[in-house]
């Protein structure tokens, strides 16, 4: 007889529960309790954040104690807003693998080239970093019933970490959510509604739903401040399983922005504990058919206008008017990045020039990033020498049908 | 500028270089130097061996030196047959999460139960466990092309891993495999021999291949003694994952036998090593439509006859004529397991219901051993109070057409 010890998963939950503050609206700076259960701030619409007293964080929850941390993004508990542990939902999201890519980066003429193989998530997407602290959240309130709106990796997510949350979950997807995604949320259990129409309707969609009065919990996990904080357990890995020694640049592909936004809070809150020192340089990466990020980045704009949502096989990055834009603003100028436009031709070559250079297959969204390293180097922007990491966001499976685009490429 | 410490590994490949004494037939006992590139017998054509001297293994590589190991199935390196450091290929394979499932466990009456997400490999399979060790060796001897014939997971698992160390790859497959399988394979950069009829037919045309004068190297998984040492790692996890303390039962699915017999050998390396004490009882499913293991098992035999291949959804599995036969039975007496074989619809029920409560989604070829384990609850061979463990081999999606067959099942 066995137990997974539970041990040092309790001892972080304490840590956490004393070091949450409350929950902030980024917009109009309004505070509102750690155990309230609303998504944007009622009075004016903002986005949440959730705040710390990282001073309160015991002095037992270090560095050092992480080596014997539990196997998941909840090594870092300490840092995350879930105070029960019995309401931890997890599936063993997080610690991904990280690879040095040496064959792609001599194809592609760098010297120091790193992959976070972060498709390999218990669905198959990043998106489970997120998912297991909403869950978890929803859980602890007492929530039976959600839904949310996704281009699909979000809401398959969500349909698996409901169904092991015995919480129901209805989906609202864009028409052309590739096969894939639609099956795997369905066999989790999810209440499918396919909206015909832009991303942008399909959001709206839910949104109109979520305001009657039999509608289940909006869990939004491009508005959820839950959400937002498990994406900064991307950096806090980076972090760690690098020994605290940051790369130069990390390219990010942004549809509403929770990922590079969210692991831009991580790495702030890294150098607020005196846990790392410098941060990487965070890029954008968007699909040139949708890309109201980067014109707002070149306009030198603080926030971000809605733009037409072009064609692309990028369906995880087609988001015309990010939730999170003005973060990944701040974000970028931060940190010194840069936002970039790709092309689907780019996404495509560099999805096929990974695969046959290291054996990784990883979903066309995923490869944006891949495409705008490409510029970044030729524009100067990232020298030659210089250390970049990208994280793989998607398995390729997730998506054969656009896959299937690549092989016809000429070598 | 940051590089991950190859520090660690070096030292166990050292470790490795001092212990392996040799390769040795199982059928006629012949030994051959562990340089030797065969891949079966020359006298007999019997199934190879590797074999170690584990009184030479260092006393620095202990149990507790493993707590700073790599994070792959090479932190195992000193109990693998791979001798030079700069020719290993991972992907950062292995180190799959663990989870208590206890919502499944409830809805099949058991109280202790333990998943293994080995789908969570780099490819989507346990495969990459055998193929990081396979190609690493074929890297080691100079290789740059190779064959193999292959279901589905095995020769994506090889494709990605010959694409890594630049190594042409020709895959023999059923005209029936899976689309996401052939797709992923074909991104990879393999070239494919799609074959008519059944599985053994598939292995017929690559055995007649290899044995061509311009044949690639046949780097056959079902019969490569370094495949087999890789499939040790599961055992070597389990043990280390759940702090050295065994399940009393692991149930794995069997086609060719590598991932059963592999793990017993690992198993057993333990117990020599005095690492662990007890192992646990290893049970063999396999589909009633192609069970030549169960029926061997239940003859008394101590060797398996060909039986007709049926139709089954568990397309990894459907294999007549095991390469490792003789070794399953071997293992499945030796921990004192039995053998199981389980209908198509109990594997779709399983799949779905294994989806439902935990969120996870494993093929139709993983979920026979869930439907296993519901035939050894029944017959009283697993009693409810004992623990259980089951490898979940390949992802859902995989094969996404079978799955929409356990939508369509009732609630």
């Amino acid at each position: 007889m066995f137990r997974i010890p539970q041990r040092l998963l309790d001892a972080r939950m304490e840590a956490c529960e004393m070091s949450v503050t409350g929950v902030r609206c980024i917009t109009c700076k309004a505070h509102y309790e750690p155990t309230s259960t609303i998504l944007t701030c009622p009075k004016c619409g903002g986005i949440l954040d959730i705040e710390y007293d990282l001073a309160r964080i015991p002095a037992t929850f270090t560095k050092e104690s992480l080596k014997t941390g539990v196997r998941s993004v909840w090594r870092y508990a300490g840092l995350l807003p879930v105070t029960r542990p019995d309401c931890v939902v997890s599936l063993g999201e997080g610690v991904t693998p990280v690879m040095r890519a040496s064959n792609y980066a001599n194809a592609v003429g760098i010297s120091n080239f790193t992959l976070k193989l972060d498709y390999l998530n218990p669905t198959g997407s990043f998106k489970d970093r997120g998912t297991t602290v909403t869950v978890s959240k929803l859980k602890e309130w007492g929530i039976t019933s959600v839904m949310d709106d996704s281009s699909g990796n979000a809401g398959v997510s969500l349909a698996a970490y409901s169904a092991n949350a015995s919480i129901e979950c209805t989906l609202y997807v864009p028409a052309s959510v590739p096969a894939e995604k639609l099956i795997q949320a369905q066999i989790y259990g999810a209440k499918i509604e396919q909206v015909q129409g832009s991303r942008t309707e399909v959001a709206r969609a839910a949104v109109t739903r979520s305001k009657t009065s039999s509608a289940p919990y909006y869990a939004s996990h491009n508005l959820s401040p839950y959400f937002f904080e498990g994406m900064k357990t991307l950096a806090f890995e980076v972090a760690e399983m690098l020994s605290w020694e940051m790369p130069d640049h990390m390219i990010i592909p942004v549809g509403g922005g929770t990922l590079i936004a969210g692991a831009w809070k991580g790495f702030e809150e890294l150098v607020q504990l005196g846990w790392i020192h410098e941060t990487p340089k965070l890029h954008c990466a968007q699909s040139e058919a949708c890309m109201p990020i980067v014109k707002a980045y070149r306009d030198g704009s603080t926030h971000v206008e809605q733009v037409p949502e072009g064609e692309t096989i990028a369906g995880g990055i087609r988001i015309a008017n990010p939730a999170r834009g003005i973060q990944v603003l701040q974000a970028l100028r931060a940190s010194k990045g840069t936002a970039v436009g790709v092309s689907d031709t780019g996404i495509l070559k560099h999805q096929r020039l990974l695969a046959r250079k290291e054996g990784i297959f990883a979903e066309p969204t995923s490869c944006a990033a891949l495409a705008a390293l490409e510029t970044l180097l030729n524009d100067g922007t990232i020298h030659r020498g210089e250390s970049v990491l990208i994280p793989l966001t998607g398995f390729g499976l997730k998506d054969t049908k656009n896959a299937t685009k690549s092989l016809e490429l000429r070598n």
